[in-house]
């Protein structure tokens, strides 16, 4: 039995606010080209820095809204949360071809995300699943899985699509969709894979602690930056040994996504890369399939990696070019983004060489019900339910929760977590005992099969860049023991009276004892003060 | 140097908003006439049931706006914080007497306090001082003292003001002001003291967890709920003796002041009481000067109770009677109002006799400054500021703060300290070594001269009430200490390109590491991954 009022979550407002009108002057005069026909949304820069270095002198006269102050003063509770004016106005200036993508994008995640997704930010799109939903099934339904963009959303004709794969293989070559779809070629690839956002759980960060105002924002995520699906497609292995292998020295491989991706005046394609040695062990998959159908839109149709165990970041959408490099990308979002940083680094210190690349996604768990806050009537158990997972191929042991902050634990019944998979989540349940009442916090953590376990606080694992919120988790719920005699009669007292026991704060109209009562029990207790 | 933009204290709002207006229907047809000449403002409910079940059966009538909700959701950053509509409406519900008394009251408030307090509830009217000057001086000045009232401020003309001691004594009588400031009567008694309301610092408990929506509302204080004086008057106990002392069985001193409250659709006077052994040991005084002026007419004018080290409750303003009783008073605010509950008890089980009653204060202390969420830039110490209390006749003997959450503790210089008083509190300063960057969590502590010392956490004194947050004082500030070569570099390089380090959280325009500084570096860190 749940407070509603209290829910942390509020209510989905289905229609997208008014957009403010742009105060962007359009540069009619510079056209910035779609790159190839049936690309739409498509512009090359990362081939061109003549014409990059032209984007970038546009947006040099331009100035351009502020990135939204949303962790100085309390998150706001419209859906969307955040609106990316700023994003929206660089794609404004850049003229014709980026100029409408916003609006477009915003249309597909209409058509594509379930109704009631919360919108953390509106452009570029960033959603998670109402929590219900989040651990309803093992295998996410493609409407329900987050989505964390960093650009507008291209559309692609999967007959006009290729891939060109190059760099340090021995033989470079261009593919269609048809050829990466001929079993002749390449075998089928199937796997159960969850992707993980490295921002999961980043407002529990944020309420402990301000951190970076990125740019790009970083969004105040809930639990839900986390979804699982069937993945198809073929290993990339198998693609890059059809290229005939790759060259002496080639050590990392860089994907490239079509979106156009800003950062500090500059304008690139969605650039990064992974390791080789991730890709030989069959662990990146270029996938045409989610959940047994095409790709969402959103989700990077027609073709996209999935890089099992990694943070998501790594799983590109919409993959124009594949490149074999000797060393990580330095493109600006391997190289400058997505670093963890020790927690005395900060704006007045940080560098990029300072922060590690996030790969390898850690243990973490999630506490999807109860939700914090909750008012909770009970028998002298409370239902828990929720999330596990480890990246990297780890995969989740055990999950306890605790009742008390984290002094007893208990492990949640084997039978009630989830099928294991190699880079899948678990779900849990357990029936959490619990006598004591009034404000109590419940924990959650994982054991992996390498015996990692959580962090314990959130300032244990609170960085600058508020990524990778891997500490218990901890929320806090109002336990009210129906099976307490004194509980019993105060309930049914308000029953009978007809008095709503939510919300919680609401004071009572009754007296809390009658004279009587209280005489004969101050009297039990001796008084209210000593005799002598 | 303090990042104003995260102040916790919102501006100054110079006007109060305008009035809702009340949709009571006015009772014109009953009366409740004001019980004395000269005394505005007073009418007596206490000596006459039938009127006073009367008013009762008028309220009955009336459907009143609800307690606001504050605690589930963010304190509005009004000032007035919270406007009391509902008690407002009871006073239009009883008629002409008392209907105007919130208009009233309000003017007093801004003809007595200064201009900038922050007025935490605007009717009943509860304010604390600005925090620069909260911790300025040991006595506080008149128009900076913190007020919590719990009714209507009566207007009372000194030359028509007359006290009636009696119920338990041997000889009841009435005096005047005139006969009170008879030297001949009475020897006069002066003393610092602080009062405290067991509300100070209550917003740290509803940030942790919400609690009881108390009808006459729980005010969400800050650290100002706390303020000293100088008194002037006479010790209760001469004027006791004057009336020919106790009789046998006689414990309790029952005060009574003239503003009408309100409990669950009754009304009364404001009645409360201390006990004798308090009284006889000359720590309960009636006072008529505050720092040696007349007392201001919202600090109880012209005669209030003053009891040392006790919860500010029992310090009754205009004092009407005063009446020696065998036990506590069982009137509502002693009864039922200022209870210190188990953590466990709640809405669901709580009763009148199973908290405790608050009176002597424990000891407690808090810092002023810096404020929370501050981002200070020094070199390698934070100056902290702030107060020091401990009720009951203990006084602070050692203050001592921590940089790190409380794991390394610092004394303050007692150079620092302000002087010692049975009955007041200690102002004190350190500069602490700091030499940590990014958020870090200060604290303080004070010991008094028995030994205690504060609980740990807010949970560790979270009661349903919320009363009485003693728990060691936590702020979070960013630290960014110049004296780092890291820092320093980079503060000089924002200062050359005019960048303001403030807000914390806005993103940095520019790069933090030239691509040549990158290179350099990552060879000497090893790379991003192993070789082999």
């Amino acid at each position: 039995m749940l407070d509603n009022k209290t829910d942390a979550l509020p209510q989905h407002q289905p229609e997208l606010p008014t957009r403010p009108q742009l105060p962007m002057p359009k540069s009619d005069q510079v056209y910035f080209a779609e790159e190839q026909k049936g690309w739409h949304g498509y512009v090359e820069w990362e081939k061109y820095p003549d014409k990059a270095k032209r984007a970038a002198e546009i947006l040099s006269q331009h100035k351009f809204a502020g990135v939204p102050e949303f962790q100085l003063k309390p998150l706001s509770s419209t859906n969307p949360r955040l609106e990316g004016v700023r994003w929206k106005q660089y794609h404004a200036a850049l003229g014709p071809t980026l100029e409408n993508l916003p609006n477009e994008s915003w249309d597909i995640v209409k058509e594509e995300k379930a109704e009631d997704m919360i919108h953390v930010l509106d452009f570029p799109y960033n959603g998670e699943p109402p929590r219900d939903r989040l651990v309803g099934t093992t295998l996410t339904r493609n409407e329900d899985h987050f989505v964390r963009n960093h650009g507008g959303i291209p559309v692609i004709d999967e007959n006009e699509y290729c891939l060109d794969i190059g760099g340090m293989v021995n033989n470079p070559t261009r593919l269609t969709l048809k050829d990466l779809k001929n079993e002749n070629l390449f075998p089928r690839q199937t796997a159960v894979v969850t992707i993980q956002c490295s921002g999961t759980r980043r407002i529990e960060q944020i309420q402990e602690y301000p951190g970076d105002g990125d740019e790009l924002i970083n969004a105040p995520w809930g639990e839900g930056a986390i979804g699982t699906a069937r993945w198809t497609g073929v290993s990339l292995k198998k693609v890059l040994k059809h290229c005939g292998g790759l060259k002496e020295g080639a050590g990392h491989i860089e994907f490239m996504g079509v979106d156009t991706y800003f950062k500090k005046g500059q304008v690139y394609n969605y650039v990064v890369s992974v390791p080789w040695r991730k890709v030989r062990v069959h662990e990146v998959m270029l996938a045409w399939e989610m959940n047994g159908k095409p790709l969402p839109k959103i989700h990077g149709y027609p073709l996209r990696a999935v890089v099992f165990g990694y943070i998501g970041a790594r799983s590109v959408k919409w993959l124009a070019r594949i490149t074999a490099i000797p060393h990580p990308s330095t493109a600006p979002v391997q190289k400058k983004e997505y670093l963890y940083y020790t927690p005395q680094a900060g704006k007045h210190n940080a560098s990029y060489s300072s922060g590690f690349s996030i790969q390898d996604m850690p243990v973490a768990s999630a506490i999807i019900s109860p939700i914090d806050k909750a008012v909770i009537i009970h028998d002298g158990a409370i239902k828990m339910r929720g999330w596990a997972y480890s990246g990297g191929g780890h995969w989740p042991e055990r999950v306890e929760v605790s009742g008390d902050g984290g002094s007893v634990w208990y492990e949640t019944p084997y039978e009630k977590l989830s099928q294991k998979y190699f880079h899948a989540w678990r779900l849990w349940e357990i029936d959490l005992p619990v006598d004591a009442e009034g404000w109590l916090e419940l924990v959650a953590r994982c054991w992996d099969n390498a015996l990692n376990t959580q962090p314990t606080y959130v300032r244990s694992t609170w960085n600058w860049d508020l990524h990778v919120t891997s500490s218990c988790h901890r929320i806090k719920v109002f336990s009210v023991n129906r099976s307490r005699p004194a509980t019993a009669k105060r309930l049914k007292r308000l029953e009978q009276e007809g008095i709503d026991f939510h919300p919680v704060t609401k004071p009572l109209e009754i007296d809390l004892e009658s004279d009587d009562e209280y005489e004969t029990e101050m009297q039990r207790r001796g008084g209210r003060e000593p005799e002598e």
